[in-house]
């Protein structure tokens, strides 16, 4: 079926208008049913996300059925996509998404009676999809797909949506919750511009709310609002895996085995490290736990509390980001000594991780001007402010470096001297035919000497710098396995702080004073979902940097 | 200098950093200064921007000056970058940007001694930014530049990031203006959330305002605003030839002459129709322009004539985007019976056109699925309701179907029959290679007997096939060029409507009484540049179809 694909991109046009047109309306409704005054109910998008999940379902029914009765139809499989981390983290954050569910139908059960009927079958139907999805991410990830080109495209792009709708939903829901205890702790009623669909006005049942007293229902709601992060991860993690495939539908690969999969050697998984990197960056982790937890106790607790709260919360965030940045900045200086090939080769799976990193990065920049805008220009100068400075600065400066190291990282070639069938001559070969390329197209340029040399006889000067190189670069090795090793570690504490509710941008009130509650709430309820995300990807490529490197 | 790019995406890594951090400041700073509770000031924004300005200006006389000196900097011209629509179209709108900063300059001097002087000296500056920066592009638009790679990749994207930001400024400013006429108009001082510089607060002179009572200062203010939808065009013009700039530095090009440049006979510009296309395309501008001003006359009058004009205005809409959609329907169609081979060629400056459609037509798609659910759910329906539901879901028909044959056209070779140079064997020959490709890859898949036939002898089939192909083909490039003339006209008036100020977002009350009027101004303000934008690069693409079709 390969060669009837004439016009690649003619193809997926047709799913991508398909994506855009079912994203938007999902993103009117849920975007509606967050504001009090618009008449769009919960329950709506609710039905909207249930008839979407199920029709995403259904076609993942139909493709694996298919796929299994016509073995033909998966002629390649792209050893770069679904990576087994990525899977493994799929299935752990499905698994916390099925509690979820489970919490959630309990608490939606706790007063049956005075709510409508599909918001307990909404976390049902999502317990059947994200089992049906992760089976199918999981044994699919890989494929190449060579028959109903158009048909598999528009599916794999609705599954997509709905990951996507999921998720903007599962973030809308919890920027109101967020909303709720800020303005319930804060009683400033006249900020009340979002409020949680408890207090909503033309509930079904009229003013009376329904009642959540019992032990149960409370257990149900804390335990319910605690999984979000993992529900989040987990459609955004799904969606990447489906953008993937999508990118492989109708690829045609030079062969099964292409020769750049390295996988790793289970064995050395988790040796070869200077142990530096993992003890800091467990002591990081630990400290971080400590300074997250008395950061939420003082601040949920009286007010005298949490200007001390905050001076710890950013201490310890300028210690941990400072360090960071360091690191990634001594990385990024080991790899101009590194003699290994940049890897040219197409591979979306990396495209797509590059333009993450990049783009969810720009949540935390966005966040981080805009503080810096609100103390540099706002008159009130005081330790918080200088410590919120630093704070903001320090991210910038945190984002910039890691990202320039992990992307660096991930355009490495698998490492020189090990595997034999990747001698270290691709460098020198290289460049060499781009000074042939030079030559033929640009004759005014002088060769450059040091590098045309060896090409006269490639074999001995490639085992000699292959003998040199060896120790040398088993020492870097293990430089960078420490590196990515902090990196990940501090990354993962970084993530566990927002993603489990603290908002020192609230907390701390120079921005609030500044902005106004409510266009500082707009900007980050929309930009820190990125950077919880950011986070989480980070640690996910750090992770691929660790066993590539 | 070309064989030390090893890695090109390290390279753009850098000048991507640096575009992204200036621009959120300058984000920052603006929509800040858009807010009138917030403590930043337009003198803040006008004080950026003209740094930002001066800054780029140095550099392109850097650039200049360079090039000048060393013509081997350019070993190769991009034939398919900046081509002469493009060009001339910025030379326009950079005309009208200077009159603009005439006006500008003009307005500020009315009352010199209560404004800072950056207010005056920032047009002045913006004149002197234009005048170099069109000459720039103008004779640099084509070039591969190959000396200094990183400083010139950093140079184009603070260039094109300053671009970007007085393209943000002028929509911000032109948003706050049309909220200010907006509230004036209904005199609903609740609603007051932007408000123009005029009565800003914290202005220099205190609480009293400046007062521009002279009629000269009158006609300057009213002028200038006027005059912002070019300079808006004028920035984003600049853009997308600044970041093809972008892609092509340090790019190897086969030789200066690739032979798909296909630069159209200047004789046959304006035959080869059938005359339908534009006549009707003129009649529809024309009553178009004459609904506009009944439109702006009868909405600025009492409120009596609103909805009328709103029934006008939408029912012109409807049968121009009715239309439309039907005319971009039946190119899609023509082109299902077209032989012409996919040009599969890298292409900077098609990849940026398509992505610009897709991503442009997202600002009108967002403000209709928002209408549609007002219009849906909300109570009331009547006419005015169900016009502007029939309106939405028009808009959405006409940016799917008219991105889809665009898109298409883009992607088609150079015309058949004609070019003796480019013989029509291309579909044959690139489906056989595809054949040949699949059946040494993938040994199960059938070879398709009716495409692989005519390789055994491919002249005789494929002169049979031009003799038969010439005067067929002859009458559907007719129809295509008929086709694009129409669409470009419609473009057009549908360009001029928004961009001169019709708002039937505000005048039709029904999504503002459903979402409030913040928030739907919001979701207009944020959106409607974009749908603006859309319809400017509708045109040029357009341009660009009826000239290759």
């Amino acid at each position: 079926a390969g060669p009837r694909e004439v016009w690649k991109k003619g193809g997926r046009l047709l799913s991508v208008l398909l994506a855009v047109n079912v994203l938007l309306l999902a993103c009117t409704l849920i975007s509606g049913g967050a504001f009090n005054k618009v008449a769009v109910y919960d329950t709506d998008v609710f039905a909207l996300l249930t008839a979407m999940m199920l029709l995403a379902t259904l076609w993942i029914l139909f493709y694996l059925l298919r796929t299994l009765r016509c073995p033909d139809a998966v002629p390649y499989r792209d050893a770069h996509a679904g990576p087994i981390w990525l899977r493994g983290g799929l299935v752990l954050f499905g698994i916390c998404t099925l509690v979820m569910d489970v919490f959630k139908t309990g608490y939606y059960s706790s007063f049956f009676e005075c709510q409508s009927a599909i918001k307990i079958l909404h976390p049902l139907i999502q317990a059947m999809f994200v089992v049906v999805q992760t089976y199918f991410l999981w044994i699919s990830a890989k494929d190449c797909i060579h028959v109903h080109l158009d048909l598999t495209r528009c599916g794999l792009m609705f599954t997509l949506t709905t990951n996507l709708a999921i998720w903007m939903a599962a973030v809308v829901d919890e920027s109101v919750h967020q909303a709720h205890s800020y303005t319930s702790a804060h009683s400033n009623t006249s900020h009340t511009r979002l409020a949680s669909d408890l207090e909503r006005v033309g509930s079904p049942v009229g003013g009376d709310p329904c009642p959540c007293n019992t032990a149960v229902c409370q257990i149900f709601q804390q335990g319910y609002f605690y999984l979000y992060p993992f529900n989040i991860e987990y459609s955004l993690f799904a969606s990447t895996m489906l953008y993937v495939m999508w990118k492989n539908v109708g690829r045609l690969l030079a062969s099964t085995h292409d020769g750049h999969g390295h996988t790793p050697t289970q064995v050395s998984l988790f040796r070869e490290t200077f142990f530096a990197g993992p003890v800091l960056g467990l002591m990081l982790f630990l400290v971080g736990l400590a300074v997250f937890i008395t950061y939420e106790v003082q601040v949920s607790g009286e007010e005298g509390h949490t200007e001390q709260a905050l001076v710890i919360y950013y201490s310890f965030n300028i210690v941990c980001l400072g360090l960071m940045t360091l690191v990634s900045l001594s990385g990024s200086v080991i790899y101009r000594f590194d003699r290994r090939a940049m890897d040219q080769h197409k591979n979306p799976t990396r495209t797509l991780d590059v333009a993450l990193l990049m783009g969810a990065a720009l949540g935390q920049y966005a966040i981080s001007y805009y503080s810096i805008v609100a103390v540099v220009v706002g008159t009130p100068r005081n330790l918080l402010g200088g410590l919120n400075l630093a704070h903001a600065l320090l991210m910038i400066a945190q984002h910039t470096f890691q990202n320039v190291f992990i992307i660096e990282s991930l355009h490495r070639g698998p490492p020189g001297p090990e595997p034999p069938d990747n001698p270290p001559k691709e460098p020198c070969q290289s460049l060499t035919f781009a000074n042939h390329d030079a030559l033929h197209t640009l004759p005014t340029c002088p060769p450059t000497p040091s590098l045309a040399s060896p090409s006269p006889s490639p074999a001995d000067s490639q085992e000699a710098a292959a003998i040199i190189l060896a120790p040398r670069s088993h020492w870097r090795r293990r430089c960078l396995k420490d590196i990515s090793l902090f990196l990940l570690l501090c990354n993962v504490i970084l993530w566990i702080m927002p993603a489990f509710g603290a908002r020192p941008h609230f907390s701390n009130m120079v921005e609030v004073n500044f902005y106004g509650y409510s266009l500082w709430a707009a900007i980050v309820n929309i930009c820190l979902p990125f950077g919880i995300f950011y986070r989480m990807h980070a640690v996910s490529s750090l992770l691929e940097v660790y066993v590539l490197s």
